[in-house]
Parts: C-alpha cells; sequence; structure tokens
C-alpha cells in the first residue's frame, strides 16, 4: 500500500492532478468505529487517494478498509497513528494545502470558497473532526480554509461526501478501480456483480 | 413534531414542494447508534422533511435529533417503530414515490435517473439500508428507483448527502432554520454563534 509520503511525492511528478487526503481526527475506538469506517469508504469511493487515522490506532478499522480495497481495487492507502500536527507540517512542508471541515467555516452554497479552492491546483488534506476539535484547526498555521457544507450540524461523513461529489464535480462516481476483484454491474433492479477470485 | 401522515397531507396542499422524508432500514440499537444519528441530522440538515426509523426503537437517537431540531430550527419530524412496509403502502397511497439507495443501482452521474425521479414532481420517500436488505427493496412493489451514488460500498449517510446535494442542487444549504434558538455566523477563522435563550 502507498502511504502518505509516497503520494505527496507523486503529486509533484503529476502536477495536474490535485490529490486528496482525508485526515480524521478524534476517533474514539468502539464507540466511533462504524462511523469512522464509512468516513473512510466513503473518502476511497468518493475519489480521495488516501486516509489518515491521526493520533489513534484501530487495526479493525485498516483491516475493513484494506479489505474493500483489495476486492473493490483502486489505489488507497490507509495509515494511523500520526499525530495530527505532524500530518499537517508534513503535508504544507511538501505543498499541499489543508481544508477544515466544520460548521462554523465558510458555507460551500454561498460564498466562494470552493472556486478559491480549486483555484490553487494544489494537494488538499482535509480534516474531518468530531464534535470538539482542537481550537489550533481554525488557525492560519493549519487550516488554509475552513468550509461549512451548511451552517447545520450534522455529520463529517455527510459533510466530507458533499465535499469531494462537489470538488471532483462527479467525476469521482465513473472512476475506473484498476484491478478490482469484485465490479458493480449498475442496474434499474436486482444485484448483478462481476467476480473475479 | 409532525409526523410522516402530516408530511404527506401538508403535501397535497403545496403540490410545487416536493419533500423528501428518509426511511432508515436495518437500524442496530447500540452498534449503530452513532452513524444512524448521523444520517438523521444529515437528512434534517441537507433538506429532508423528516426521518423514520423503521421497524425498531431508539429513544437515544430520537432525543438527540429532536433536541437539535429545538436549538437549531425548522420543521423536522421524527419517528420510529413503524414497520417498513406498512411506511412504504402508506406513502405510495397517498402519491408519493419510494427510492432506494443502493450500490446496485442506477448510477446518479452516468444515468439520467436523477432527471427522471425529479420529472415526476411528486414526493420522495428515500430508503437507505445497511449491509444486507430485504430483497423486496428492489422490486416494482417497493422501490420506483434504486439509485447507486457511484457503484462503490461507501456509506448510507454518505450516499444520502450526495443524493440530497444533487437532488436540491445546493438550495438546502441556504435554507432558513426557522425559530432557531441557535444560528452560525458563517467565518474564515474561528467560530461565530448566535444564542437565543
Amino acid at each position: 500500500m502507498e502511504n502518505l509520503k509516497q503520494v505527496t511525492r507523486s503529486n509533484k511528478e503529476e502536477k495536474n492532478k490535485r490529490k486528496i487526503v482525508v485526515l480524521r481526527w478524534g476517533h474514539r475506538p468502539q464507540r466511533d468505529a462504524r462511523l469512522t469506517t464509512h468516513v473512510a469508504l466513503a473518502a476511497r469511493a468518493l475519489g480521495a487517494s488516501g486516509f489518515l487515522l491521526s493520533d489513534t490506532v484501530d487495526e479493525k478499522i485498516r483491516e475493513t478498509v484494506e479489505k474493500v480495497t483489495r476486492n473493490w481495487g483502486g489505489k488507497f492507502f490507509f495509515e494511523m497513528g500520526t499525530a495530527w500536527k505532524s500530518a499537517v507540517r508534513d503535508w504544507k512542508a511538501k505543498g499541499g494545502i489543508v481544508v477544515h471541515l466544520t460548521v462554523y467555516g465558510e458555507n460551500i452554497q454561498t460564498s466562494n470558497v470552493l472556486d478559491r479552492i480549486k483555484n490553487l491546483r494544489k494537494d488538499i488534506l482535509v480534516i474531518v473532526g468530531s464534535q470538539k476539535v482542537p481550537k489550533d484547526f481554525f488557525s492560519n498555521d493549519v487550516s488554509d480554509f475552513n468550509v461549512s457544507i451548511g451552517s447545520q450540524p450534522h455529520s463529517e461523513c455527510a459533510a466530507l461526501a458533499v465535499f469531494l461529489d462537489r470538488f471532483f464535480e462527479g467525476k469521482e462516481l465513473v472512476k475506473e478501480f484498476k484491478k478490482a476483484k469484485i465490479k458493480v454491474v449498475p442496474q434499474e433492479r436486482g444485484k448483478k456483480t462481476i467476480v473475479e477470485c
């Protein structure tokens, strides 16, 4: 599997392909197990290159995500345990920017924040937190942009999904996941999959 | 609070305002507590009129969602315990249609399924399931449309968010939530809220 550093390096080589990596902060093993798994799988399915579970480890989530990637194809790295501060510092040192998704940020619908982010044409680390994130996340040192998906409390999983869908303008939903063992064939009714073992 | 029947009735009076209600099937209390709460809050924040936790009850989720609605305003009903079959039957009897979000359905990006749904100009019950849903969900008797948010496994919370954002074309993110006690003032940095007690 690739890791955070490799993704950042390869971005330098392929300047036109902007990549998004999702950093999940504040995961509480057990309580957040299913939610964080969903955030990681949504990141993968909706076009992100990788997922960093910061400041903690959770082997079960790693196993689930890596199993999905093995079976359903594509490249997607899963990293965990790195301190958020050093992940942000490394990301910025390599020229990437940081977008913090928060209900308090600029509204993605009513402001031009998404255009400003896109115009920079840089790789993006998207930080999604849980209920109470460190105040630092809002500061210049950490976030280049604070973005809200509406001004109502809801879900980091939902917020990430809308952000990625808008950022990639739907192209993420037609992306081919290479070396997939399982493929779904979209249908009006029923389930159709192609399985290669 | 309003309930499912009241929403359906009021739709008849306001024909131009199509409403969406989310039916969550397969909730397992404890294990899914946080995830289902996020699905319900995403439904509310992203423009749905109400949420039905079918076939089971979970008082904690109801309390959380109703507390958010009391504090953050707007109308949003939360109902639970109704059997999915009778909810679907009642919904259809009143002229509504059913959209089942599933990885196996027509891809929202590559097909014209969203246009076909919108063109009907009817109220929509969106069914989101969990890992293994009854086969019936795919049948004519239940779903008018089976819609996939990409053909990769991810999250009902993420899928619902993308569906609602695309259905309402972003208008849901500028909607005013009336009688709110708490309002966020979007900002580039920091947190700003207006609280009325």
